[in-house]
Order: C-alpha cells, then sequence, then structure tokens
C-alpha cells in the first residue's frame, strides 16, 4: 500500500481530517498518512497550488496526494486524478495543480466519475473531500489502476498566475507570490529565470518595491543579523528574508507585492 | 494491530501527544496512529464529546479511540473502556461518551482498573492520558481483550445536553453545539428531527435567533456568495452557513444561540 | 524500520515538515512517523532542548529522533547524532541535546559527514532538514549503523543553562524554564533536587517572584478551583499551576521568573 498524503484548508481544530484519513483506512489498512498542512488560507486554490507544487519532489513515485480546497464543493465542479513524475493528486478540478502543470510532464488526466470507488451511502453535498476523494485514494493505495477511476479528459482548471517580466534592458520582474511561517517572501522567479538576466551580474540587485536589497547571496548568514537579503530558497525560487527574523513583518511586504532584479 | 486515533485538548506545541504516542508504540509497535485533534478547548468535555461523535462513523470496527479531556484528572474519577459498533474508546468517566451513548447501541462497558496494563513505575498524578489510557491502548492494539481491562460497570458520566424542542405547531427549537474552523454554526437538529415536523415544508425558514435564513438548501452554492443559509451538514445536523464565508463572524453567533425552523 | 520522531520550529502551513518525511519514506517507507512538535518558537534551541529531553522516556530503544531548530543553517555548525539509552537524535550541534547529555548518559556522538546518505543533487544552504538531517534518518531507519555516518567526535555544543542554587538555609531558589500550552510554570528543580533541601518540610512552602504559593501537593485538585499551587509534574520537574485555570495569565508570569523553596 502507498503513501497517502494531505493538503487541505480544514484547520486542526474539528474531525473532518480524520474523518478522510478513516475512509482511506477502512479501504488501504496499511497506508501510511502523512500531512502536508491543514492550514491553506480558506479556500485559497493558489496557496494550495504552490504547497503541493513544493513538496512533491520530495516523495517517491506512486505516492497518492489528496489536496481539498474546494470553494465549489457541490456544485458541478468535476473532480480530477492527475499525474505528474508517477505521482497521482486526486482534487477538485479547480486550478489546484496550475503549478505541478506549468513545470512537469503531464502523465495522467481523468475524471473521477466511477461511483463504486465512492462511500457507500448518499453522498454529502459538503464533504466529498470524506465521500468520494478519500475513498478513492484509498483504493489506489490498495493497487487499484487510474484507468478504473472514470474517463480521461483534456479540459484542465489553471489558474491565471503571475508571470515574471524580463525587460529590455535584461533586468526582470516579477512578485511576491508565497510567505511562509518565517516570514520568508517566497517570490515567483526562478533560479533558471534568473540565469537569463542580468542577476548573474555581481552589480546586479535584488528590490522590494522601493527597497533595495542587495545582490542574490548564497545563505542566510551572509548577511548581518536582522538584515534583509536575497537568496534562491529550497525550492529554486528567489526569496527576501532576514537573517534571524521575519521579513513580511520588518519590511511589511505580503503576496502581491512587487521584486525587481536589476 | 489496530488504528488507534487520539482527541485531546493538548494542543499541539508540547511533547505530551507524542508521549502518549511513544508509550502506546512501545506496546503495539505497528499501531496506525491518526490524529483526530488536540485543539479541544481547555476541558471542555462537550467539545471532545461532539467531535469523536462526529468521526466515529469514517473509522472501521477495531479502531481504538483514545480521548483525554480531563479536568478531573488525579481525583477520584474513572478511567473507562466503551465499545459501540465494534470500535472502542478510552477515555475518563467524565462524559466524553455522552454523544455516542445517545446515538448507538451501546456494545461494552468497562472501569480500567488493571494496573499491570499501566506504564511501569510510579502512575503520576497529572498525565494519566501517557501512564494509564496510552499503554492499555497499546495493549488493545496488540490484541488484549475488553475482559482484562476491569470490570464492567453499568454507571456513566452524562453530560446535560440540550435537547431540540417540538412545539405544537410543528414547529422545532434547538440550538447551535459547535462552531467550525469555517465559521459554519452546527446545530442540535438531526435530519430525523427535521423529518418529523414542518421543516420539509416549502414555506418553513430556518431562524438564527431573530434572523430569518430562508429554506434549507441542498448546497452550499445555492446562496448567492456572502449569503447566509441553512443546509443538513455532512453529519446529518442542520448547520447555518455563509456562503464563501464565516457565518459565526458574519452573524456574531457562537455556541447556545437559539435556532428555530417555522 | 524504526519510528522516527519529528521536533522543529518550521509551523504547520507550510510543506517543510512534510518535504522531510517524503526524505525519510524514500529511503524507508515502512519507517513509523510521529511528530513532537513543529511550534517550538522560531530558533529557540532551549526550548527544543526542553521538548526532547521530555519525550524521551516514552519512546522505545531504536527510536530515531530528527531536531530541526537551526538558527545557523548554512554556516559551518555541524551536524550531529548522539546516542543515549538506546535512542538516537540527529540535529545542528548547536545545544539541542544539552539537557539529554546533563541527565543522561552519553552512549555515541559522531559527526555527520558521510555525504553519499545525503539528498542527491545540490545540497541547498537553507533547507538541511531536507536534504542531510531526514536522509540519514531514513538510513537509520533501515537499519545504517551509527559508525557509517561519520566519525567520532567529543566537542558538543551546551547552552548554558540556569542552575538551581542550594543556599545555607536548605531553601531552594530556581526558575522558570518553560511554559506549556495550559500555562503550567514548569521550572528547573527536580525532585532529587527538592528532597536533598526543605522542601519535605509541611512549613516549607514555594515562592513564584513574591507571591506565596503554598506547599507543595499532590495534584490539582488538591487546590480550590483558580487557586495557584505547585506540584511536581508529569515530568519530574517542580510546576507551578493554577487548578482549572492558566497560571501564566493568572500569575503573569514566564520563562525566567524565578521559583524559590523555603
Amino acid at each position: 500500500m502507498a503513501i497517502v498524503t494531505f493538503t487541505t484548508d480544514f484547520g486542526d481544530r474539528d474531525h473532518y481530517v480524520a474523518a478522510m484519513k478513516g475512509m482511506v483506512l477502512q479501504i488501504a489498512p496499511k497506508s501510511v498518512l502523512v500531512d502536508v498542512t491543514h492550514k491553506i488560507e480558506p479556500q485559497s486554490v493558489l496557496q494550495a497550488a504552490f504547497v503541493i507544487r513544493q513538496v512533491w519532489p520530495s516523495f517517491p513515485r506512486g505516492t497518492i496526494h489528496v489536496v481539498v480546497v474546494d470553494p465549489g464543493v457541490g456544485t458541478s465542479r468535476r473532480i480530477i486524478v492527475v499525474q505528474y513524475a508517477g505521482q497521482a493528486v486526486i482534487c477538485p478540478d479547480n486550478g489546484i495543480v496550475s503549478l505541478l502543470q506549468r513545470d512537469m510532464q503531464l502523465e495522467v488526466l481523468r475524471e473521477v466519475t466511477n461511483r463504486q470507488l465512492f462511500a457507500p451511502g448518499q453522498t454529502s453535498t459538503t464533504f466529498h473531500g470524506r465521500d468520494i476523494i478519500a475513498p478513492v485514494a484509498g483504493h489506489l493505495s490498495r493497487g487499484l489502476r487510474l484507468a478504473q477511476i472514470g474517463p480521461p479528459t483534456s479540459r484542465l482548471e489553471m489558474l491565471d498566475l503571475p508571470k515574471p517580466e524580463r525587460m529590455p534592458d535584461r533586468s526582470l520582474e516579477g512578485e511576491v507570490i508565497y510567505v511562509d511561517t518565517f516570514g520568508n517572501l517566497v517570490t515567483n522567479l526562478t533560479r533558471d529565470d534568473l540565469a537569463q538576466t542580468c542577476a548573474a551580474r555581481p552589480e546586479a540587485h535584488v528590490w522590494l518595491g522601493e527597497r533595495d536589497v542587495g545582490a542574490i547571496r548564497q545563505t542566510y548568514a551572509r548577511a548581518s543579523s536582522g538584515e534583509a537579503l536575497a537568496l534562491i530558497g529550497s525550492v529554486e525560487l528567489l526569496e527576501i528574508a532576514v537573517n534571524g527574523g521575519n521579513a513580511a513583518e520588518q519590511l511589511k511586504a505580503g503576496v502581491g507585492m512587487s521584486v525587481a532584479v536589476k
């Protein structure tokens, strides 16, 4: 049986997450269950898309990722199963896979329609995570083939993601797309984006809005304590951090703020 | 070995939960451990009773539920093991099983007294979860029979739960008993309660205090964005929600607020 | 395969913890993963040292503890593996094992240097938890011997811990070193410290700063509801609590506040 991960906006106070895990274990009792996070901001599909993209490379082929951030539950939005690099994700078709789809090779895309795999009895209109997604994950964990879940489809909902812009003077403009627990500001500028611009030149500086945070450095400790700095973070994206501090608070910055390398 | 779930008011900052899990694994190393929640409000037996009742139907027979919300630790309050539908719960005898007992058929009720099953050495007076409840859960997970844990008993502490009232005009009055992470207001009115009253009639409306929230709808999306609505939630109880929003905040409502269908 | 526990300051919003777990499972897919806490205050090595010390006795021999509170990531600080009582901890060498080292017999101390055990590809400068510590834990969980991880060392970073002071009049002075979720004030005074002083005498009282909290009692319930009291807590340290309440809030106390028995 497989590793099954869980990413939701359910928080940690209610029984919702455990209800999903129970449904998986009823079908596949030896699954290895791993929480990614249940603290996605309520209904923030973008944040879920970012988190599941970042965690993907750390898991082995065969892993099944359950992602339930589902503002459209009870509407006609579809549930899909998608495979990249030998790992599958089951989620509402609302843009959750946008970043995986941007960066990786799509291997399988199917609609989840086989009602025989759903929880027995009536399916609730408010908790498809428990009644549809978790049981299907359980069946996959037991070894069911993706082809048995439902028909292939080519339609895939995609978020409108902010794209880095390369300027005529070889400077690069992007924005903050995620703020982590430590207050690090993660941008949409990848190591590859930077390689193709002026960023490699020693006089190139990173700007957060109107603030110059200097050249790109190797590690937090290359800044003095309390100083802001830019570096390539653990997911190969440009980050702005404060050595020993919280960049979001100290620099009063958040998602959407502009970042430039020039 | 079995699935062992954990529901406590221990929060997630200290070592307390892991200490219990370690004690289970010392005895039954292949147990599958599942957190329900550790964010029960400190010493809120009612909330624990609600959460364990809701999660029950999602787990298979043989599951062992550890519930430690224990304002009376160190007093003469008893520890009990109770079985419903083939699943067992070990907890202080303080009302935690009140909702299970109301809704399900009692199969086993025993007092936990067999000291040979407790942690070796002196039992602390402040942490029976680690020293008594977790080791007993470990032994059950390894296959120990309930009869070996202690003598049968017929005494069971019950909470004084608010009961729905059916009025002569076939209207129904209840109250909010739980507020979830999303701010959904869960009431004590079940689908069955509603079936026996005026609720099925199209002109019946749900009232939260003085506010009319309309007829019972099928799904969140039947309300416009930001609108309040009533629906039967995923645990078969009447809920009041706001489509895409937080009902508790927006309607300034909480546990104890009256809800009527008339 | 082994039990692997996780203690970090990563919080529960990001993908960081799951990334470490995925790396462990890639190498040792049948490991039993247990979270201790991810809510260590950012970069608080002292709090991590306290938590890992407290949870140690609840786990069996062979357990592998991953502790990542790592203000020095990317500097030349070493990563070490240390064994006490048949359990191993892998962590940055920054004082995390200070309390284990104070209280237990050191069995193994090695530096983590064998690059063949690290994640394939370039090691990030910001996330050694994922790229070094988790893969090494995975190899240990599969049964790798500690000797294969790196060379023995005798150097060990130790925190400067507050020591209890025994006064000529047989009174004892210490301080609050940890505040738990319930607001209980845990001190650095052990049951053994107390046995060697006046504390056993019935007229000895515990003082929190200028406040007399009475004699040491057996259990919370020996105080009236809302009353402050001193007792030996579940980890054999003197604690100051409020029966049914939050001592930290009610007594306006925190880490560093002086506690005396006289």
